[in-house]
């Protein structure tokens, strides 16, 4: 059974209509009124392909398609429609429009399904306009609670229940619940797939995320009279640490990541030498064990810099954790029903941990969770360029639509 | 012969406190009214000194002490009254008092020497209000035309040439003539002398200054899903050209600098792979072909980092050159008799160059100069916690009054 590649390709132009920039990307915010047309259009898709509708409390969208033994807990697939403000068309639309086709090709060719499907579109992934970022994941996962989200401000002061309301989303039903197993398809978001040409990532889990603050304060004075060996340079001091940084990502190849992303010098003066820069870390891996073995070696470099040990000469140094995700391994069984669908369907694929944040990393955290991914152009995402090619979104959502058939039970002929 | 230490003390506290800050400090911007209440002050302290008053079209306030032969060029002193925001009681006010010290005390002891001598205070030294910075003695020296200073706007769109008229300071002599010497007295503004526990420092020249923009090009994406083999990470690569900027400070010691001041990181932000990185670069040394070779190694360097030869991965590197100072070695007869005048009256010393721009720099290519340094408190300068101890201002202006002497001709008492 093959999901239609061109109506998938439609429907993901048709949605990306609603917000769309000059640029050919899309700015459809949570919660704003493009948020609401995007949400009816895709309501109104589901109801066409038979699909029973239901919104939660917050603002999470299920559509559901009846199993043979509707008692079972469903398998579920889904993503989010929300966009960054310059963000681009498959980035969460794609794995909605991926599983509504995966619900529309059962629909054409009569299948049922042993246990019911569900097709999920869950509320502010991006967290652009509100934080908590994937938010109506993150609720129905228990990992924050319902009033915490539902208080959530924008920049305005607009608050989120309101603003469900105000787009007809404000749902009734209870948050969270018992899933059979979700699977979730996305474009990569990362160049790997596209360097080794391959068309299908079979997601293994996550990566573990940790943040920090750090701040090195030396001694600021005038960049002419100050010769060099009585300076405390804090931006010389910084350099060896923000290089440490990637040297330590480098030794825990090949799933080490290391980031410095901002950069603020004080005094930020040509011709004065930096009493302080405060600057930001991101270190990633997906074993907690090594994860943490990173974070020992980042404080020793920090604690050999302070010393002096590093550049002879010691300055402070302020490491502050700011917030931390563990990683995340996916269900073992649904992995190999992704991996072991890419293979029936001849499609080259590779496994892959995602390293950036979905909707099915809180999921894994209540139900049995997979993920597939395809290639995007130059691994470009969270940009109006990002683009991704149709034969691949078809693979993706044909290798969806098989793992669901599998792990849902074998589809029959509708009677 | 001696000033009288006290004395100079005194007239600097009465001077700091017009624009007195709550910190200590000073705060007396170019030609605002506290600028010119500061001017009168000291214009009335010229007058009873029995100095007659010029001003010149920049509003450069000259006291002038007849010689003995008036037609030879004057032997003149000088510094500024004018502070930065939030400025300290020494940096400039301290050569002006200095100078005027030298002449009460000749006035006192009815001293009259062959050359005449002059007390200069220039008009607008720190730029914090207006550019170019060093406006009056720049002007004096030809660096720039009178118009374009007197053209210059501060941020509210006020004229340099209104505002000497609104203090009484827009003077109708000609910027500009024929000096003997000039001496200047200043705080050091650096480190070196309290480090070394030295008393005055002999200045033999200025550094060379060159500075640069860089900018360096690589790829932003998510810190995430990209591994590190595929990135181009614009910070980490620039981190190797910040630290190789004081590699060759140090490989010129003792008198190279290096200095990165500013940097912005694009698109700042925690979990982006900066793609383009921004930032400052200062290199100085006293010897302008060891500048020329300082720059050629930064400029190798940048070559090396854009080819990949550094880090293993290209990137675009583009330097541009935003402005230079060449290296300006004061006089050598005059710097002599600064360093003779040290050694006879017992004052500890050593040869040092300014890294600092002063009037002097500027009125070093029309006349000879040299300056006299005394330390300054843990070389904090541009601060309202500036300090500097008695003795030893006392002391540099012992140093100034020998040196001005022996260099106007044998001081004989008036009849």
């Amino acid at each position: 059974m093959h999901i239609n590649g061109d109506r998938l390709w439609h429907s993901l132009m048709e949605l990306a209509s609603i917000g769309a920039t000059p640029k050919g990307g899309n700015a459809r915010l949570a919660l704003t009124a493009l948020d609401g047309q995007g949400r009816d259009l895709v309501v109104g898709w589901m109801c066409e392909a038979g699909l029973s509708v239901t919104i939660d409390k917050i603002g999470n969208i299920f559509g559901r398609r009846a199993g043979r033994n509707d008692d079972l807990p469903p398998v579920m697939t889904g993503s989010h429609i929300d966009t960054q403000p310059t963000g681009g068309k498959f980035d969460g639309c794609y794995g909605v429009l991926a599983g509504l086709e995966v619900m529309r090709t059962l629909a054409e060719q009569g299948v049922v399904t042993e246990a019911p499907l569900e097709l999920a579109i869950w509320t502010n992934e991006e967290g652009s306009r509100f934080v908590p970022v994937m938010m109506g994941s993150g609720v129905f996962a228990g990992v924050f609670p319902l009033q915490t989200a539902l208080d959530a401000r924008d920049s305005e002061g607009k608050r989120v229940a309101d603003e469900l309301a105000a787009i007809g989303y404000a749902g009734s039903a209870p948050v969270g619940r018992r899933l059979g197993a979700y699977f979730e398809a996305h474009i990569e978001q990362g160049p790997v797939l596209e360097a080794e040409d391959k068309v299908i990532g079979v997601v293994t889990g996550s990566l573990g995320v940790r943040w920090y603050d750090v701040t090195v304060t030396g001694m600021e004075a005038h960049a002419g009279p100050t010769p060099m060996p009585l300076r405390r340079d804090a931006l010389y001091a910084a350099t060896h640490l923000m290089q440490e940084v990637v040297k330590i990502a480098e030794a825990f190849a090949p799933h080490g990541r290391g980031t410095v992303g901002v950069v603020n010098v004080h005094p930020s003066s040509r011709n004065v030498i930096p009493g302080a820069v405060r600057f930001t870390v991101d270190l990633r891996h997906e074993d907690a064990e090594k994860l943490g073995q990173m974070d020992a070696r980042f404080r020793e470099a920090c604690a050999m810099l302070a010393a002096g040990d590093t550049t002879g000469t010691a300055v402070e140094v302020e490491v502050r954790e700011v917030q931390s995700f563990k990683p995340t391994p996916f269900a073992t069984d649904l992995v190999q029903r992704v991996r072991g669908e890419a293979a029936a369907r001849g499609y080259t694929h590779r496994d892959i941990v995602t390293g950036a944040g979905h909707d099915a990393v809180y999921v894994a955290g209540v139900a049995p969770t997979a993920m597939i991914f395809v290639p995007c152009k130059d691994g470009i995402s969270h940009n109006e360029i990002e683009d991704a090619r149709p034969e691949h979104l078809e693979a993706g959502a044909n290798v969806l639509l098989g793992a669901m058939l599998a792990q849902a039970g074998p589809g029959t002929a509708a009677d």
